[in-house]
Formats: structure tokens, C-alpha cells, sequence
């Protein structure tokens, strides 16, 4: 397999840095193109970006800010445009003949858009049938909202063990998942924050799409009903979830847990670059998982799941931890272009 | 009415001291006795206690430390014993003639103990019936575990007009709940942790009595299911719930509004001197309750509520905020002396 | 005295609305005019602010938002505009006839306008015959930056009994001193931010002037050499100092605590409103002063000493906490504007 | 070079639980035994330790917790001993034949023992000669406190180019520095800390002598006068010093920036496993160094220095970050013995 060559769209953002980072070494992605609102156009990407943490790779520093209108030296685009402006954008780019990959709101409900996470639902690609004109043509697909990604991830071995009619979910973000700059420290500094703008609609919404199934060359919605409560808390990164679900049948623990431990899916089979060797991971301990300590397994992609137990009302309840920038964010992105490449269609 | 002697219990720990502090300019009550383990007994209590917040009042400074089995010149007892070593103790000081007012776990459940909250279930008080032998006989009052007092206030008027079938409550707790020493700071800093141990069962067992019903000489536990996760968070004082609710009628959210807005009690009524002028509040901003800026709502003794809202699968939920130390447990046990005092039961 | 009648200018900042609460029961000055930018004006105050802690009394949140070239019904005016552009505002209101009390750096070294601490060098007052045009001109009055009142604070009693030849101080800043929105949270959690844009100069230049001496109608600087390092750490509020001093003459540390102790001006002796009984407080325990737990010492206008101990290079040093808000901001103005009423410069 | 069996001394503690982790993948040492108290001695390591961040090895889990009075199977030992206890049992060992590396404070101002930073004073070393009894004699090398190491690297280029008369530093350090459990959440969540017991004395004395000269057989203290304040902040791991300094000879910036920049030793010349490219690094941004975003800097073996400018009293300040628990603890001990073993010392 030759290198793609890869743009980074918002690449001066919080989650167009954590692109820039993850494409820094990857093997099959190359980062050519840095682009940012007109008014960086033409700027050394090193001398606009507010690097956050670590260090920047002089090969990145050096790139050129390009206007998304200019014509871009790339095969694929990552995307991390700010909602509300993504979407017309990625649809001029696909029509353009880009492949996008994008981590914006915008697109994610749109019929035509497969909204995936590579080892739930990889076949809602088939949706890219209706966006591509040719075997050349440009199409965007889509990953859902970082707490969605988080929490269908747990669901899916679930799902398909003993299926899923109600899934009950209060978030603890983190901080990181609001962009740069974000949170004033005087707002959540010894606080909680009980209201994150539209995200329990997202959850509720974005859920049910990624664990519908592909009929008719479209994606029927799972008729799972999702109650989300989306709070914030004072963490740097990694959301905390406390879920609760009524199973289709009647479970037992050890089940569970082996349905939880046992879960892979293609990225796994396939070796993909970012795929971590498992996507979910059960903790044992009475106090895990923890944002603090469990957000960088597996590199930031796999999901930490523990505490888990029987719920008076709903049946079985447990706690999850998932880092949000990586795999609620650019790496759900990523891993979504690795399977897109491995299934052959960035040829 | 004259001034009542008390002795505070457990003097020198956190809840110890908020006892020591909100008796300080109380009406009704005069501090006379602090009591500690027996290796502090005979050092003042200033030497003793390492305070925590605000200034320690002279007049309490200079208190000698007593042992608990001396010989207490007192009316009543407040207990900040820890659970485990209370509840012998506090059946001990009763039947010496003392009357308790614990904030203790061990006796919450017992049969003939109230778990009173004033403006809740005034009328638990009927089974000191059970406990006294005599007019001047001693006797045991519980309140209970603070998630589980902030969750009651809150379900009260919603029982009351429309019945609660289901309650599903996550908790986001503040460090001041663990006392002192507590929560190690490289244990919460940037995380949260999901399990406090013991938590979700004192919840879960004692809303259902709270709310429940005298009925021969005993107090017949409510119906209502309760689910709860407990879990801590980066912030000193006041407990943030977020709560689902599945009520027995059919509810427009103005008529649950209203019946939170103009929900009160005898505390009210009675113009008890802990008593706020608002049980509970209720905040309209979308981002409203929150811990630091509502934790001192009416002195700390108000819980408020926002955010309420309809739950695709319980039906409604809500957020709710209050503080643990005062509402929650030193406010908890002086609130339900005054109400004891008010319906003659301190004579 | 009658009741004077005050316009609050940046009254929608966060320091505009440190002014507006501590206004709200002043038994001398009366609210009248809240002013903010044009594009705010003519809406109600309630509706324009984002109150940020405590709730905002109707009679401010029902004031109409006004323009500062409007005619402003106010004997006296605080400003809490921003730096940059208070200055001419400021000398414009003055030229108008009004009585300014400023917090803004514009004017802070002009050689005409008094820099006033009222313990201090309530002498400097003596300035305003430079700015007046006859017994009812306007006239502007600053203060300090935060950190360099409450280190003038601590320095003066120390240049009266001893002289002081250098002081060194190293700050650790609280968030609030940053205003609002301020420090993202993404940077200042679990961490330290070594600089605050102008701040060291602030110090290193304001602290000469405040406890220079007038001669010849004008303020000749103290000759005491300043160096300064500012920095900001994850406190919501309360300035911590590190503060080590060349004493003029030989000190014994007795001598030198009880010059802290007894410590007192114009404004103890004239009962000022909002005067604490103690501007500096020493505290004897080893761990103290902590921002935390010292900021709201004489409602946040006494400022905490401690650790005071030998330095092998100084000669002397010793830790100081204040409240960056209150005696380092709004309560800095509301005294000196308390003091020239005494003083009976206000008719 | 054959591996070296490796013992450490209080394995379970935050310190040694540095030491297991370095020791994983250390290319010449080997981790054969851990050393506990008696009440472990015969459990697990997997068993015994709280296991603070990231994942235990198996390989140091299985081990068997030894008691110091045994014969342990190691060439020698690092020692995270608690101070107070550890100076005796490390005497002991050394008597026993054992190559002791501790990292505890007992021993460090000892004539006979060096204290030893590998890039500022390896010739100190040569105080082991008054400690050792034949070639294969036991003896103990110490490490100093964390901001003492940190500082004296910092020192230690400008004490070569111009000689540094006076240091006064103000440490803003870590949580992490205090151990497990260490500092209670309630102290210090929105504070600052303005005391640690011991730690002003330690930095005062110890600096002196890891500057100082091997002359006659021991080590004669340099002459260099330093001022200490040591505050706890909010963070969890990376020192912060504000350090301001009194040169010998006169000084230009870009002679300072290059002799830090240029710095290096033993340890860089001989490639050493855990020294790091660069033992001080610069950092020209206005804003930095950092401890969040600069702790991790060469693996947590360099210091960053920043914001280098003149200081009024003193000549020049500048502001210093390292890690408290690898360049200030376990990775000192570790590079010291790397040290002794490129000498040749641990034959």
C-alpha cells in the first residue's frame, strides 16, 4: 500500500492538533495540508497553531496554511471544523472528489452519510453508495459525538448478545472535549457544570443511527430508546459515563463480562494502524475505571469498562471510561479512514 | 422556651465541627459538652481540634474534651460518631436518658428508630413511642445519609402529588462527604472516582424509608424503587444528582414545577431556626444547579433543583444540588432537634 | 452624611460586579447608574450580566444599562473599565465634574492623580489640588494593581519602624485576578502559568509611588528597590505573596510582628464602612496563610501575614494572602472613595 | 556489561513504585527483589501494592516481598525508605556489602557520604573512599530532595561561567512530592500551601554542598548563600521554582541562555541509560516552563528554564520546572548508580 497523502481541515483547533499529532507517524497517512480560516491563509501552521501539549514535529511546523477553497495536494481529508460551518463545506469537498472524514456535527444524521465506529457498525459504508458519483467520486463519512462513540462501543457486545431496548447514560466530561479555550477555569474550578449545549441530543439521536441496520441502502435506526444527562467536571480529559441498560433478555454477569472482554470487530481482524488490541477492557477494582488512569488505554482507543451490576430498575448498570479527543475524536476519524482504506475504498 | 445544653459527639472531626460552628449563634441550643475519643479527654478543644474552615469561636476553644461515658451536663446529643462505633453508643447515651440526634449510619434502618427529615416525614417521630420509657427517657433520632436526604427533599412533593414509582439518581459527590483526612488529592485531582463504598446501599434503603409511612406503631417502607451510582468529584462542598424519575400519574412539567416551587413543611410552618425560608428552590437557567454556586442556598439548608426536563425512557429527569455538610448532615440533625423540641419532645 | 449617589462604569465585568454587591447595603453610597458598552445600552442590568456567584439583587438588576457619554445621575463614579482604554474615559468624567474611583492601570502613574491605599498614604490625597478646577471639579483616584496593595499593605508598618531597602516577592496568583471568561481551564488545571502579561512591572513600579512621600505639591517616589514574579495557580481567589524584605535598621521578629499587629490608619480611626478592624492580621500556625481559608478575613479587606522568619540573604521574610477582589479591586476603590468622604472632598 | 541484580527498599511507597516502573525495560539492572516492611514480607508485590498509574509488569507483581534483615539476591539497592528509619537500615546494608542508592534524606549532609547529582558533582564520589572497607565493601551514594536536585541543575552552569554568590527561590511543588496518601484533597483543592515541614532547611543545606569541593578526602560546602520558601500548589506532578540569583562576575543574557543551553556531563558524554539529551533545557516562550505541559520533558530527566530577565535586588531571575519524582527522586538515585557503574564502582 502506497501513503495517502491526508489534509487536516481546522488544523489549528484542539482536535486539529490531536490530527496532526496522530497522522505525525502513522504508516499509512501522510500529512501534506494544513488548512485554517482565511485569515491564517499563507502562514507557517507553526507560527499560528497555540500548540497544547508535548511538542510540535518540525515536518508539520513548517507546512503552509492553505484556504480550504485552494486546491489541495491531498487524498483524503480529515475534518475538524467547527459545527454549524462543517457541513456545506464537506459537501463541496466531496463533490470536489475529496474523501472526507469528518469529526463535525453537521452530517452525522444526513441519510446518505455513514455514521461509523469501525468495529460496531463498518457496514453503514455501504451508505457511500449513494454519495459516490464514479468510482473516483469524493463522499464524507462521518463519527458520532465523543460520548455516543464511548458509549455504543459498550453497547454493541451487549446489543448483539442479548440486545438493547433502553439505555440510560449521565456523562462526566472533561474539559478537553469543549476545545481551546474552551471552559473558564473560574466556571468550573470546584464545580460541576450540569449543561453541555446540545450534546444529550446528540447522544440520544447519534446512538440509535450507528446500531441501526443497513436495509435497502439505508441505515434503519435501532429502535433503542437512549435518556442522556451530559455534565461537566473538572478533568482534563476522558469522559466518565454511568450507564444503565434493560437487556432484550435475561443475562447473567459472567455473560456480560465475557461478551464485554470477548468484543472485536474488523480493526481488530484487519491490524489497522490505530486499532487497539482491544476496544473495550474490563476493569476488576472496586474504583475503576477513572479518567485519570484509564483515558490512554490502548493508546486513547480502547474503552475502560468496570463496576458492573445489577440495576433495581433497569436491570444491569456500569461504568465506562473513554478517551474523548482520541477515540471520541480524531482517532474515531482515523480508525475510520483505515477502515475505509482496508475495505479499498481510497483507490 | 429556655436555652437547651447540648453536647456535640465526634466533636473533632468534620461533621463535628460543622456542629460546634452552626451551634454557635443558635437560639435554642447553648454548646456545653464536646466529647472525643477518650485520648483527647481533658485537652481544650481549641489544642485538640485541627479546624477547619473560618475561625473557631473562643467560647467553644476553651471546652475541655470529655470522655462519653462522664457524666454529660446536657439535654441533648448531637452524634458525628463514625459509623461502625455509633450506633452501641448512641443506644448507650439513650438509655442513660440522653436524647441523640445522629447523623450515624447504624441505626438509620432500625425499626424503631425515626429517619427524619422535618419537612419530609415529621411524623416518623411517632415511633419514639417505641424507645422511650418515660417522659424524661432517652431516645435515638437519625437523619440520613446526605445523598439520600438531598434525593427525599426532591422526591417528596413529586410523591406527594403524583406518586414516584422509579428513581434512577447518579451522584457526582463533593470531598468533603469522605471528612478528614479524606480523599487523597492525588487520588481526585483531574479525575473522578466512581465508587465510594457503602454509598449506593445507604441510598438505595433509605429513601424508601424516609418516604415511607406510619402504620401501626412502625414505619412501612414506600414502594419506590431507587437505583443509585455514587461516585466523587473534584469539588469541596455540595452534592450534584442527577436524577430520572418514573412518576405514578400523568405530570405537566408546570404542575411538577409548581409542586416543587411551593413545597414546604412544618420546619416552614414552624419557623424552625435552621428552617429555610425554601426547602427547595428552583433555578431556570440551563446550566443551573451548581455545586459552588448553589451549595449555600438558604444557608445551606435548600437544595436546588433545574434543568428538569422529560426522559425518553423513566419519563423525567432533573438535576439537583445540596449541600452535604449542612442539609445533609450537621443542618440534618439540628433541623430535626428543633422540630423535636418544637412538638415537646426536648421537655 | 446623606446617601451619595454612585455610578459603577465596566459594571457587567467581573469586577463591575464586585462593585455593584458590595454597593448593595453600603450605608453611604447608593447604586444609581450601571454603564457598560453601547451595544448593551438601554438593556435592563439583570439581563446583560452573567452574574457569576451569589444572586444579584433586583434593584441592580432592574437598573437600565447606560452609556458613558450619557448624563449620568451620580455624585461619584467607581470604574471598572479595562486597561487601554479607562484612561481617557476616566479623565473625560473628571473633566465633566464627576468624582472618580478607579481601578484600571491607565492613570495609576500619572504625576497628578493620587495612587491610595487609605492606611497607607491617605496623604497622597493632597494630589487632587493638581486636577481640580475649583471646590465641585471632578478629580480621578486610583489604586494599586492587587498584588502591589496588599504588599504595600504589608511593607508599610515595616518602612515606618525599620525603613525597607529591597523587597523581593514572588506571587501566586488566583484566577479571578484575570477577570472573566480569563484563564481557560484546559491551561491552568494541574498546573502553574509562570507570567501574567504587565504584571511584574505593575508591581515593581506602583509599590514605589504608593509609599513615596509628598513634597512640593507632588510624590516623590520611595527609593525601596522591588523586584517581582507573578504567577497564576489553580485558586479561585486570594493572592498568595512570597515576600522577602531588607530591613533599613536591625529587627528583632517580635518587633516586627507587633508593628504587623498594630498596624492600623485614617480609616480604623474614622470606623470607614468598609474598614476591617485589622488591615493585616498575623497568623501563628506554621501552614498559615492559605488563600483558601484567609481570603475572606475582614470581609476581605484584612490582608493575612505569617511565616515570618529570618532570609540568609534579605535579612527578613514571610508569606502574605489578601483577597485579589476585594482589597486588591472594588473594595480598594469603595475605601478610597469612604476616605475623601471623610475627608469631606466628596461635596 | 553483565545485568546488575537490583533490591528496592520500600517497594510499596509512591518513591519505589518510581523505581519498579524505571526499572522495567532498564537496559543493565534488573529488578530481583522488593523490600517492604515485615507485616508484607511473604505476599505478592502485585498483592501488597496500591499500584498507583499505568499497569504493573507481571514480572515485578510475582515478586515476593522480602524483609531488609534478609539475604537478598541484589548487587545493590535502591532505597525509598521513609526518612527517620531509612539512615540506620542503609548504614547496615552498606556494612552487609551492599551498593546502597537511596533517595531518603537521613544521610545526605553526612561527610562521608556523597551526595550526588551526575551532571554537577560526580567527582564527589570520591568520598566513597571513607566509606568503603576492601574492593568489594559496601557504601551509600544519596540523591538530594527534588527541589534541591532541580535547582542546583540549574545553578550549576552559571556557578562554572560566573560564579553564583546568592540563590532565593520560592518553589511552587507538586502534590506528588508528598507521597501516598500525602496531602488530604480538602487542604489544598483551590489553595495553596505555604509550608512543608522540612523541606526549606533541606534545600538551604543541601545545594551548598552538592556545589561544593572535593579537597583533602571530603567535601568542602560552597560558599554560595541560599534563601528558601516552599509552598504545596495544585498540581500533580513538576516542581516550579522562581529562582532569582546573585552572579560573581557580571553577566550578559546570551552568555546565560548559552551556558544553560550548553550544559552537560558525565552522563551525556558516557550514555548513560537514563540521562537525557539535554539536562536543561530553554524554553523562549513567554509563558513557560510549565509543569503540566514541561514535567515530562527528556522522560522527566530535564529541567526546563524560562523566562530569564534581571532582577532588580539580585541581578538576574528566571523560572525553573522539573520532575519531582524522576529527576527528583527514582530517576536521581537511578542515574547515580548508572553513574558509579560506568566508573566502574559497581564491580
Amino acid at each position: 500500500m502506497t501513503t495517502a497523502k491526508v489534509a487536516v481541515l481546522g488544523a489549528t483547533g484542539a482536535i486539529g492538533q490531536r490530527f496532526v499529532h496522530l497522522l505525525e507517524t502513522h504508516p499509512w497517512f501522510r500529512l501534506t495540508e494544513v488548512v485554517a480560516s482565511p485569515r491564517h491563509a499563507g502562514e507557517a501552521y507553526g507560527d499560528a497553531v497555540r500548540w497544547m501539549d508535548g511538542a510540535l514535529a518540525p515536518s508539520a511546523a513548517n507546512l503552509v496554511l492553505r484556504d480550504v477553497n485552494d486546491d489541495l495536494e491531498a487524498d483524503l481529508c480529515f475534518s475538524a471544523l467547527p459545527g454549524g460551518e462543517a457541513g456545506l463545506i464537506e459537501r463541496a469537498l466531496a463533490a470536489r472528489g475529496y474523501r472526507v472524514f469528518t469529526n463535525a456535527r453537521d452530517l452525522r444524521l444526513e441519510p446518505d452519510v455513514p455514521l461509523v465506529i469501525p468495529e460496531v457498525n463498518p457496514d453503514h459504508l455501504a451508505l457511500l453508495e449513494r454519495q459516490r458519483h464514479g468510482p473516483d467520486g469524493g463522499f464524507v463519512v462521518a463519527n458520532g459525538n465523543c460520548t455516543a462513540i464511548i458509549l455504543a462501543l459498550t453497547l454493541k457486545p451487549l446489543a448483539d448478545a442479548f440486545g438493547v431496548r433502553d439505555c440510560h447514560v449521565v456523562s462526566m466530561q472533561a474539559l478537553s472535549g469543549a476545545g481551546y479555550p474552551g471552559v473558564p477555569s473560574l466556571d468550573v474550578t470546584d464545580n460541576v457544570l450540569p449543561f453541555i449545549p446540545g450534546e444529550e441530543g446528540k447522544v440520544e439521536s447519534e446512538v440509535p443511527k450507528i446500531l441501526g441496520t443497513v436495509r435497502d441502502g439505508g441505515v434503519s435506526s435501532s429502535s433503542l430508546r437512549v435518556s442522556a444527562t451530559c455534565t461537566r467536571v473538572p478533568v482534563l480529559e476522558g469522559h466518565t459515563l454511568a450507564v444503565s441498560v434493560r437487556l432484550g433478555d435475561h443475562a447473567e454477569p459472567d455473560r456480560i463480562h465475557d461478551a464485554i472482554r470477548d468484543f472485536a470487530g474488523d480493526p481488530q481482524r484487519l491490524r489497522l494502524p490505530s486499532a487497539p488490541a482491544l476496544p473495550l477492557q474490563v476493569r476488576e477494582e472496586d474504583d475503576r475505571p477513572q479518567p485519570r488512569r484509564d483515558r490512554d488505554a490502548g493508546g486513547g482507543m480502547t474503552v475502560s469498562v468496570g463496576r458492573l451490576r445489577s440495576d433495581p430498575i433497569l436491570g444491569w448498570k456500569f461504568l465506562a471510561v473513554g478517551s474523548n479527543t482520541v477515540r471520541g475524536a480524531a482517532g474515531a476519524s482515523l480508525l475510520n479512514a483505515e477502515l475505509a482504506a482496508a475495505y479499498g475504498l481510497l483507490r
